[in-house]
């Protein structure tokens, strides 16, 4: 990889500056640090906009790092390459990949993540672990969920773990962090989504539930489940049926779980007579209007 | 809590124990460490052997965790307190959180993992993320699967995090170690299993295989999936169908869609005409005997 400046020292701003996204990254900065060659290819492949990426020098002439160079040419995005001591202080793995980029934050706003219709929208309310947050917007994009949002004080979900975790999907699926969960429920609901908090009591089974109208799936975090002001906002309460004895899942799979049962009643057509999983609260509102 | 033993410095043996199995244990250590409330009630609920349960001054007048000390009187299970500086040399975990438990590692072999018959066994291969690790335990066993095989030279399925991951799980389904993968496919086709190996080409959809027989479900690793030479070995591939522009999901959240397939395919009568994933290489052996 010829010709690329070189960073050959820490005091580098653009050093300092990916260091700053990957250790404390503010969470309404608009630049994210994005490590790993699977995810900077996804970013060039999904147009998203990129002010730099830095190869470390160890892999600056393998063959995958000059085809990923002449795919920032033709976007136009500057390359760098850094002395291995010098990436080893950008990268915040344990495990340098050999790649990192700067890029920034998609603009999306909580509206955008409940279309197109019927909106199927992942909350997750205070959860802590970046790599689920990230393993969680991965699979509603897989399953065909229309949007994540990262709720309460959780995880970061433009920090580098969590974006490492969700890959390509960051770029495709709206992703937004509301500081309130009520308030991203509210603001659900408004646009028309029933809520359907994951419970273990109290719920309807999730193959019994009908999850093929506009939905939000509220989800807690890994050790206390959901704040009980937050279930009791849901419309209806929605369980994962599990073998006696187990009481909870991790919150990703839990996500996974329920995404793909969601996926499986979407693709066929309606039944009659089927539990309605939480419309009772607005029964009223479905009543076709009397003319 | 009165009357405990406190431990007062770091130099304790019973410190230096289980600072070595949170931050060093060795795969064949019998003893395993663990961290947290949940998992500690979880493992005298299932009549775990434990050695020691040791906690902080901090939360020692808890309720919840005189309660806890109480459970482990009538076990004949030793409770020490110990100083927060020390308890904190102790924990591995970034975030103590007061309760820490020395206890023996369940004793399974292969062969326990594939029953009760029909087994649907897990075979996480190189999975390197002992979170995700002990989350494909815990929705292994959610989901009415029969055990989990850690193939590979991945994370210890039972150091501390994956334990943590694992929840009570740990001590109801059979969890082993194979350091060679292949040996670990070979053993559970012996014992009667059809091997499925989750890929993201020349695939079956999972709603498509015949998942109700006894199958053990190979999974690859976060960053590479399958080693060509272990999916070579399957009896046939299956596919998590996914939107376009996804190519794979994480590992835990794969695992969790294909046991929750599995789950509810089993809750239902045979069908006749459905196609088989995986049972053709062996379909000689299925033919009954002629007498």
């Amino acid at each position: 990889m010829p010709d690329r400046p070189v960073i050959r020292n820490r005091q580098h701003a653009l050093v300092d500056r990916l260091r700053q996204l990957g250790r404390k990254r503010t969470a309404d900065d608009p630049a994210v640090l994005l490590d790993g060659w699977h995810l900077v290819a996804d970013a060039l492949a999904a147009a998203a906009r990129l002010d730099a990426v830095v190869f470390s020098t160890e892999v600056a002439e393998r063959p995958e790092a000059c085809a990923l160079a002449r795919a920032c040419d033709a976007a136009a995005v500057p390359v760098f390459v850094a002395r291995p001591s010098v990436f080893e202080a950008i990268s915040p793995s344990a495990a340098p990949s050999g790649v990192v980029a700067m890029g920034r934050r998609p603009e999306w706003t909580l509206a955008h993540t409940a279309v197109p219709v019927p909106g199927l929208v992942f909350v997750a309310v205070e959860v802590q672990d970046p790599g689920n947050l990230g393993a969680i917007v991965r699979v509603a994009d897989a399953a065909g969920g229309t949007g994540v949002v990262a709720a309460g004080s959780g995880a970061d979900p433009f920090g580098w773990k969590a974006l490492r975790g969700a890959m390509g999907s960051v770029f495709r699926l709206p992703v937004v962090r509301v500081p309130r969960p009520g308030v991203a429920i509210a603001g659900l609901r408004v646009t028309g989504l029933r809520v359907l908090a994951a419970a273990a009591r109290d719920a309807v089974p999730i193959e019994e539930a009908d999850l093929r109208g506009p939905v939000a799936i509220v989800l807690g975090n890994e050790g206390a489940g959901l704040p009980p002001e937050v279930a009791a906002e849901a419309d209806a309460r929605l369980a994962i049926p599990m073998r006696p004895g187990v009481d909870s899942l991790n919150v990703a799979t839990a996500a996974a779980v329920i995404a793909y049962e969601a996926r499986r009643q979407r693709k066929r057509p309606a039944e009659p007579g089927r539990r309605s999983g939480g419309a009772d609260r607005h029964a009223t509102t479905m009543t076709p209007p009397a003319d």
